[in-house]
């Protein structure tokens, strides 16, 4: 056994391998977009991320380009490496087959599969390993990836635009727009990064969004709505089966079989769930099958009772609530978070210290929630 | 006619005077609460600021503490020396008698009743003047005083707490405590800055609140409660006549005499008013009111009937909104304005760009509304 603490220059590297992890995010799911740097007498030899699910890990790429050069090297992964084999062999014996002398990681491998862990087993063939470095960053940044682990469910991004009253809407249900061009751009690059993205069907009906990713180079979530009775037309456009991979209706599983047959024909994927305690579709149960189809990270777009809904299930991860300079006011006008509501402000669910992002005159707070 | 341009020591120095300010705030009114600097060979000889309604102006403590130092110096004032005789003498006699020789300064006077005004006056007289030297940051300083002057109204801030999903209470009303501590004790140093605090007696039966700046040093502003059919109990907190300069409760003609009597044995003053087309308390005859009596800023604290109000009548100048890092949920639940609402969100009432502060967990976001 040889773990050892870290040395000064490995926070440089670390940041290096961590700013590769961008490069595969929204590409790699359902494994984390990895990063990894190979370093050789304080130069860097090799660098990798994970591109694909399926395609070698981070660490290959990086031994790969370091080739002989690795041979006595240092490695810095941004997660521990695998240790066990999944549709590639496990990172740990690439980095003995290659020569490592010492492994450097940041966040530790929460996956159950893996018994003791590939930092564990390399210090018992010998290397030099060195746990924890940027560790807080690294589990931030691979945090769908951690969710999707240990809870088999996909991590959950509560999103919403709102007028600085608080209203996402008009009283008469007028909401376009609320937010800037800049954070409509922002939400689309949001929307690369996800697996999926989750709407009610009072969102699907009203605005009938498209919910796909309009940037060039990425592909577009699976996109899902979540429609107890099947009240969505087949022409509504969330549905479009020429953009892949297509839509989900989830609905109970006393929906109508005529609108069932009726929405599959117009190319979506019917899902019937069994009814929560309150008569709803459960959710937590919507949100497990969608993990075991690999969907890692999920983007709820609207509205207030699909929020409330996954708030009340604690099927939330992190809220990024987007206020435009405006006010509209109205008693009536929706606001983030419907359903009955918490009865007492002293039981509000609490969030984390809120980073604050602008998008040009908006206001993004971005903020964890509290388990 | 000796009208020049800046020079480059000029923002050093105003920005001097305009630190001078804050210690006259909230305690000038209905005057703006103005600092001046005076330079003689490049360095400070005297400053003032305007510490009191009816005592000197901040020139004349300035020239004051200067004496014959301010032979041939430069005054710097952060807005343009007033030239009509109040309770004082005019600061542009205190200047010519003191022989400066320059006058720099930042907002122009908006004073209607300044014909020509001070900056005009000495120029002809012979001296050197620089006008608008950081002229929107004096403006902005100087703001209460400018919709005063302009409007014969104080300056109105509408000043909201909400969780980070928008809700100023419960969907059963409970709301102790929305913000943190920090948000709290800002509030009360508000407070201590404005002339007038203003509730609807919904909030005042709500929440009991006493309305009072609990910081040393400070008095306390008008508290101001806006009761159409005086619904205030007598044993209402904001009512204490113990705490200076007391209470104004606005009702409307028709509400009922006894009920005016109780209130006003209980401390209170009671202003009657005619109502709105709506039926409502004529918040802008209120507002006309107040100004007459020489209140220049009012802080409106709840609710959101109050707030739709007021900006419905186009009376209020900017928001101060702070959002708690919680969420709280509920369709049901207040929110910062209530109302009818307009009806399109493509109308809806435009902000400044926001300025963000944090107070320890809580952001504050902080518009002007675009007239």
């Amino acid at each position: 056994m040889a773990i050892r603490p870290p040395e000064p220059q490995d926070i440089h590297f670390m940041r290096r391998a961590l700013a590769l992890t961008r490069r595969g995010l929204g590409r790699s799911s359902p494994n984390p977009a990895v990063g990894a740097v190979v370093v050789a007498r304080g130069r860097v030899v090799g660098q990798g991320w994970h591109a694909k699910a399926g395609e070698p890990h981070a660490e290959v790429h990086a031994l790969k380009q370091a080739g002989e050069l690795a041979r006595g090297a240092t490695i810095y992964v941004t997660l521990e490496p695998c240790h066990h084999a999944g549709r590639t062999p496990p990172c740990t014996q690439g980095i003995l087959a290659a020569g490592i002398a010492r492994v450097v990681y940041g966040a530790s491998d929460p996956n159950p599969r893996v018994a003791g862990g590939g930092g564990s087993f390399l210090a018992e063939q010998g290397l030099d390993v060195t746990p924890g470095v940027l560790e807080a960053a690294c589990a931030w940044e691979h945090r769908f990836f951690m969710t999707h682990v240990t809870t088999g469910r996909p991590h959950v991004i509560l999103k919403t635009a709102a007028t600085m009253d608080g209203k996402t809407a008009s009283a008469t249900g007028h909401s376009r727009w609320v937010t800037g061009g800049a954070s409509r751009r922002f939400v689309h690059r949001l929307r690369g990064w996800v697996d999926a993205i989750m709407v009610g069907s009072g969102t699907a009906l009203a605005d009938d969004p498209q919910l796909t990713c309009r940037l060039a180079g990425r592909s577009n979530p699976l996109r899902v709505v979540v429609d107890s009775r099947l009240r969505l037309p087949v022409t509504a456009r969330v549905l479009d089966p020429a953009q892949a991979p297509g839509c989900l209706v989830a609905c109970l599983d006393g929906a109508p079989l005529e609108r069932a047959q009726a929405l599959s024909d117009a190319g979506a994927q019917v899902l019937r769930l069994p009814p929560d305690a309150a008569g709803r579709v459960d959710l937590s149960a919507l949100l497990g099958e969608l993990g075991g189809r690999g969907i890692t990270s999920l983007l709820a777009e609207g509205g207030a009772g699909l929020a409330w809904s996954l708030l009340e299930g604690g099927l939330v991860n992190e809220v990024m609530y987007f206020y435009a300079p405006k006010l509209v006011g109205g008693a009536a006008a929706p606001s983030m978070v419907g359903g009955p509501g918490l009865e007492r402000m002293d039981k509000a669910w609490p969030l984390s210290r809120p980073m604050v992002r602008r998008f040009g005159d908006d206001v993004m707070l971005w903020s964890i929630i509290q388990a």
